[in-house]
């Protein structure tokens, strides 16, 4: 498994705030039934945060005065409305930023650039636009690791839940005679330091190479925005639900092997290309690189409120909905089907373990400005 | 029908330069089966006098000292191979011309922008992009009536076989106290003067909207290339193939309100919205709008080696493909049926007058000038 992975995966079902592992039950303030308001509140904080950030830091003033167009750009974008309401307040915060600056002046024409996999379902973002937005549209297909757009073309990035896609394996997790050698596990979760260390190497290879491009694209002065997954540093990632979740799947997995329904060779060929990077780690990252500035940088809670018993089947749902595609390229429909029924009873007999994980600061919230 | 007809109608099936008209049957010299290479003789043909405009009167070295990129775009692209053969090929030209104006420079960037309907299918063309392109790519949803690219962002627009669809249908045509109501006709064709009188003022304002709109985004000193569906000057339509045919097609339908299978009024409130311009109109248009200059202007044969005999279950396969799209908005598909299965024997009653058809010269070929 050596493509990347869809960074929509996660977007398609689920809004980005809300990672497929926080599905509460009930109907109680806690309840999924109630969760599409806390989605949006916890949106809004992070909407504010960027709010902030643009009304403080970015100099949309000198943008304007070199080019009578302002560019901004999601990358990893996915289909549907998060990536479209996102980008639209952005461009209302610019606005707004830019009426502040100047006053007398003719607003400048805005471009909103969409950037995917070429695999992306562009048809339906497309097709989803609203149809009397004031601002111009591309679509960008290609990985964000590569240069997509023209040099200093670019005002404002955004990248929201895509960059903990590897962009691909490390070799020696199938590597026998590495000790990084992952067998019998689908993740670095519960794993050797030397597997977690292979992830994070190329986490830090991938960040380095969106970093480069992104500093092709942006212009000087012009601000990333890049919320998404993280841990606390120095957390291990068996203290959070999606780690125990990994490890279910992969202890469910292997007694598939055991039975025969599944291939060993099958089952060590595959790993999730999924890293949370601390950020600590990630300011390393951004700052080795030497392109960007680092202006903000904290762990928030995805959602606080997200507290109580979990519906342990509502939630397989949802992990299969945004899941799925990662094992179809791998294991028959039969053996996924399977996957998930088991995966019921597996993660209920934890449920007080997952219940008592700490589920607070694993989102990253980061504002970069280019030098 | 009052909606723009996809751009891309003909050309999912059929490459530009061979309209869905010139199909010809049997192995031999004109067949149908060769037909590959004859449409390549003439896709050749239109590109050499592309290269010929672009090395005589594009002033590469002009844009590159404004601008480290030099951004070309295909109106109404469509899907599949035709849109990226074409822009691979200018990309090319421009190159050249800019090695032999600027021999010592570094090449500048490249991007190659992709413009259809927002519900043409980008992710076909995506995905057909080649993996070792050497330009970056964006597509462009929205209609090429209206601007949809930054101001002076744009050095080369390629538009072909897209400006004869009319943004939408003249009132008049269903206007029963108008004297260009269009009863018992499907198009122009045959039609009195009004009825295409009506067509050629809805083509003069889509074709001033298009001016307009490309005019804001096209640098002074920029190129548009226009190729697409014409008729020499003072022809009338009912002298060429897709004439008879659309006459054939009225006259079907007429007989299916008669044993009552389609309802009058459905009948009645359906035209082609397709309008093939002539070239000395052409000109008119583009002189009243006043902000290109016209450096070429031609009637091509589209391919003048296809001459011979039409086999016509062949010839109505193809017209299916590509005009099916048209009639499913407005008919049902049994109805759409017996449409294509009546048209082999009425073409067939018809196919001398259809041989003796002028099928020469129906290509305009036209390169302008942002002023």
């Amino acid at each position: 498994m050596a493509t990347m992975v869809s960074n929509s995966l996660t977007k398609k079902s689920e809004p980005a705030v809300n990672s497929p592992t926080q599905v509460i039950g009930g109907h109680g303030i806690d309840s999924y039934s109630n969760n599409s308001s806390y989605q949006k509140l916890a949106a809004n904080v992070v909407k504010k945060k960027i709010e902030d950030a643009i009304m403080m830091k970015l100099d949309v003033a000198s943008f304007s005065s070199t080019s009578n167009i302002i560019r901004l750009a999601d990358f990893g974008c996915g289909v549907g409305s998060n990536t479209i309401t996102a980008m639209h307040d952005i461009l209302e915060f610019v606005k707004k930023k830019y009426m502040s600056q100047c006053p007398a002046s003719q607003m400048p024409e805005f471009q909103v650039i969409f950037n995917d996999q070429s695999t992306n379902d562009f048809n339906t973002l497309f097709t989803s636009l609203p149809q009397d937005k004031e601002y111009m549209v591309a679509g960008v297909p290609g990985s964000f690791h590569d240069q997509v757009l023209p040099k200093s073309s670019l005002h404002l990035a955004h990248c929201s839940y895509s960059l903990h896609w590897l962009s691909k394996l490390p070799k020696e997790l199938q590597d026998k005679h590495s000790p990084a050698w992952n067998k019998g596990r689908i993740h670095y979760t519960s794993a050797p330091q030397e597997v977690l260390n292979a992830y994070a190497t190329q986490f830090a290879e991938d960040l380095d190479n969106f970093l480069n491009a992104r500093a092709q694209e942006i212009v000087s002065g012009g601000m990333m925005v890049i919320v998404g997954s993280s841990i606390p540093d120095g957390m291990s990632y068996s203290q959070v639900v999606n780690g125990l979740m990994y490890d279910c799947m992969g202890s469910i997995l292997m007694d598939m092997v055991k039975t025969g329904s599944i291939n060993e060779a099958e089952l060590d060929a595959f790993n999730l290309p999924i890293y949370a990077c601390p950020p600590g780690e990630f300011t390393e990252g951004v700052e080795r690189n030497g392109l960007f500035t680092v202006e903000v940088i904290e762990l928030m809670n995805p959602a606080p409120w997200l507290k109580g018993p979990i519906d342990i089947p509502v939630f397989v749902k949802h992990v299969r909905a945004a899941m799925e595609g990662m094992f179809s390229k791998h294991f028959s429909r039969e053996d996924i089907d399977e996957l998930f029924n088991q995966l019921v009873p597996r993660l209920s007999q934890i449920s007080q373990q997952m219940k008592s994980c700490d589920r607070d600061g694993l989102q990253l919230f980061a504002i970069l400005k280019r030098k």
